[in-house]
């Protein structure tokens, strides 16, 4: 099985921190240009769950600009408690797809022509895809204080879907498919690839 | 208190649906050129929880498309379970204050002086910004199916936070401050904003 963990990369080309403090004193300076703030809201109106996939390989430094994208999300106490695993294997897609095959036939009176046929592509994509993410949520200690949380326990389930969907609009804007299985059960994802118990997988893209 | 529910708003200037189809024939169209893209990453690198807010209102058609990003976030099945709550009205802005106050009093002798600053300030937050946005994940009825939800059934909250990231992300390009309130106990904020059963508050922003 390879899997890899990449440590959290470098700062984005055109990142300036001193626009990004507190309060801000002159608003203008804070808000985008009208044509950089239209490429924002684009982005999140073209994002797609894409069920079809072209077969080369994702550049590396792409790749990279991605999943930096995903460590960049809010957390509560900055906890940043998503885990991302990167899955190239194909004999490890390949176990996937049977993971997500076997729930398609175990429920598969449930649904229609329709949805059987959409069901299919979904599940083919994670061999067509030249490379999966699985996206886990690391509880943490069960003693640990992180200011914030007391009253909610779930933020960091929040955080992690929130870094999801940077992945994803980043993932856009770089012309990568990005598509999410959530036909599977859980425990078994988490056996596959050898989830420790205080993460809980989130979804596979 | 007023509250408005707002519908989902029309297609941004420069979407193009042809752009956003299945599986892309030309990759080269569908990523975006090299300073798009690269406007993408720095809105996400410079999303920040901000803390101090000027007292101007929002422009209508600015919040419009803020809340339209976040009506454009991913959902299995299409469920859009997310739902947003607009508040302007002082008074409940400052009866949210009062909640996240007791709890902030409720907690006070587990947390350090330099926490206490940093709370008083969010909690301070709530009055100084000129709205609240109360986002809240409807659950839908439990006999309800949704392809892709059967063995997954928080997708509806992780579809929720998807919905906040987008939200934060647009408004950070409108140059609008958004900060995540999690210092209240979910059921106060269900009564004082007459939230249905079905539905849960996620964020207080």
């Amino acid at each position: 099985m390879s899997q890899q963990r990449f440590p959290r990369p470098a700062t984005p080309a055109g990142f300036d921190p001193s626009r990004a403090s507190s309060r801000a004193a002159d608003p203008a300076g804070w808000r985008y240009p009208a044509d950089q703030r239209d490429v924002v809201h684009r982005v999140i109106a073209e994002r797609r769950d894409v069920r079809r996939f072209r077969p080369e390989d994702v550049p590396e430094d792409t790749l990279q600009r991605v999943l930096a994208a995903a460590h960049r999300a809010p957390s509560v106490g900055l906890m940043q408690p998503w885990r991302l695993i990167v899955i190239r294997d194909a004999a490890t897609r390949a176990a996937m797809r049977r993971l997500a095959q076997r729930e398609r036939l175990r429920q598969a009176q449930r649904f229609d022509e329709r949805a059987r046929e959409f069901l299919d592509k979904k599940i083919e994509g994670i061999v067509e895809a030249p490379l999966g993410i699985c996206v886990c949520c690391d509880h943490g200690h069960a003693g640990e204080e992180v200011l914030g949380r007391g009253t909610i326990p779930d933020t960091d389930i929040y955080s992690t879907a929130c870094a999801i969907e940077n992945l994803w609009l980043a993932a856009r804007a770089e012309g990568l498919g990005v598509g999410w299985v959530s036909f599977y059960r859980p425990p078994d994802l988490r056996a596959l690839l050898s989830i420790p118990d205080r993460a809980e997988p989130i979804a596979y893209l």
